[in-house]
């Protein structure tokens, strides 16, 4: 079994900001795992805010020794050995996981969709994410959203409800808000919220710094929309400590160390009767359609990491008037442009 | 998709008796599932504690129309259709997950446990099960069980103590004790753990009545061997309402309604730092075969329910000195005897 990496950065459509930072580039790192003639791809981007930039993944990637493993069929222990190679680096870990779904699926020749059971056809609609700009800006991107009937804003910023109050202008789509952890106190947040209710928004991600979980359980006891997690939940680990502060979770490849730890976190969540969404990093069309595979299993999808890219390297999973669209290719779908 | 089953009586090698009750025979449905040319076989072992006996696991197969599911990979589809028919129905329900299972299985040409992504190397080694006897017949399935290094004993009567006393001078093996709901009182529950804790006994199964949560919390916090649930969970929904009153949890196929609910339990329980165990009904190799595929990932393994018969219909995995031996045949890997 052979493992190749290689860097490549992803050019933003715009600038991207969100409360905490701003970036007109983004690091991805591609995994080619071969063995059998065969080649599973996988794709790391990490992310600051998790402690991971392109050198700690290229640092963990050149530790991973793979020659010892007899098949990619070996997923479990696989991933239990990389997961035991140290802690962290869960995007580095999601490459690898990714790449195995990718080998398995084309090895058995079912595209991954299918070796989970699922339904192609029920596949969610993706939200567009509208990151924080001038409000002129921020008009363009709505109009350029047009065939998205779901818009994710980002918040968190003093201007908030200028911001809300120019989308909402313009449509009146279903609109979602990610605060990022923006807002400081949870009476500014109940404030923002009870507010961001007037304008019928869905739903509220991650209000709250991560870490406050009881300023999180005294503001949904006050307001009337889901308060989904973000980074409040990284993995498995972490869902029941906020049975109680949050509806709902978003799981992201990047955070949980692939689809397996997706999966799992998907049941873990539905047995706490919690709302999910899969979320993601900017990220090139190969993690886009890993997480896509999976979306028939939950309720939101914020998927389009790939759409604000203008360099994206690999093709995979389209939109379809904001509704992702797999392919019946083996593995994920995914081929170089 | 063309679905069949029809009854078989199991015929115990010893009449079997728990703390509840005492049967020579058990019944076992056996489902056919045909689409393609490719039969996937399943099976229901219905309990009456449950709620199940062979009329209704009949008439519930009677009610499931699959012609309209276009083939066995829309697993999820198919199972939440299943699911929704009626309510309970549990070990019928099981008995399509797992002939989906063997089916798609055989589809792809690889063994179940290889879909999970599993190394069969890493199965775990069953416990056999002593029933209640009298003490002349327990000395005699000791003896039968001797390829077996881990023993597990039903208890929750008068005489455990005798009994337990009986095994342990014949034999220095693991020990388990499984009270079936059969100590009436937590203080009468503390007497035996404690008692059982000196003769070395490695965990208690479901001390107290499956509903009394509060009396097994304040077991848990007196004795010092792991309390494993078995009654007080069936399906994914129970297991984080046992925080706190449980270590661990007996899954099994006729109580979550199949491979795919016991995947995610396991993964649920795992999130919770609970132990697991893989239990079993008194099953034919079809339901011993589809448990014993996900034996990898789990803590303890009972299954052992296709030893206690003497007119097993099928084979499937083996036993070698009490370790669980999976095939590489696809699918689950039975086969008509």
């Amino acid at each position: 079994m052979k493992l190749k990496f290689h860097y490549h950065e992803l050019k933003l459509r715009h600038p991207f900001t969100i409360s905490r930072s701003s970036n007109s580039v983004k690091p991805c790192i591609i995994v080619e795992l071969e063995h059998d003639g065969i080649i599973g791809y996988g794709e790391a981007a990490p992310s600051e805010r998790y402690g991971e930039n392109k050198d700690t993944v290229q640092k963990f990637l050149g530790k991973v020794d793979l020659s010892h493993f007899s098949s990619p069929l070996l997923l479990e222990d696989i991933l239990d050995y990389v997961g035991g190679i140290e802690s962290g680096n869960t995007s580095a870990k999601a490459a690898i996981d990714i790449a195995l779904h990718d080998w398995v699926g084309k090895k058995l020749g079912v595209p991954v969709w299918k070796l989970f059971g699922l339904n192609k056809d029920k596949t969610l609609t993706t939200s567009y994410t509208i990151g924080i700009d001038s409000i002129e800006m921020i008009e363009k991107k709505v109009i350029e959203a047009e065939q998205f009937p779901i818009l994710k804003v980002k918040v968190g910023v003093p201007n908030d409800e200028e911001i809300i109050k120019t989308i909402r202008e313009l449509t009146d789509k279903i609109i979602r808000v990610d605060a990022n952890e923006g807002w400081k106190s949870k009476e500014q947040a109940l404030d923002k919220i009870l507010w961001l209710e007037e304008q019928k928004i869905e739903f509220v991600e991650q209000p709250m710094p991560a870490s406050d979980i009881d300023g999180t359980a005294w503001l949904k006891e006050r307001v009337h929309i889901p308060l989904i997690a973000d980074e409040s939940v990284k993995q498995l680990s972490d869902i029941h400590n906020l049975d109680g502060a949050f509806d709902g979770i978003n799981i992201k490849l990047m955070k949980c160390s692939g689809m397996r730890g997706m999966f799992r976190m998907i049941h873990t969540a539905r047995a706490l009767n919690m709302k999910i969404m899969l979320g993601c990093m900017i990220e090139s069309s190969i993690g886009i359609s890993a997480a896509a595979q999976l979306s028939p299993l939950v309720d939101y999808a914020d998927l389009d990491g790939n759409l604000l890219i203008k360099n994206d390297p690999f093709a995979g999973v389209s939109v379809m008037n904001g509704k992702l669209v797999l392919n019946d290719s083996p593995g994920l779908g995914v081929n170089i442009r």
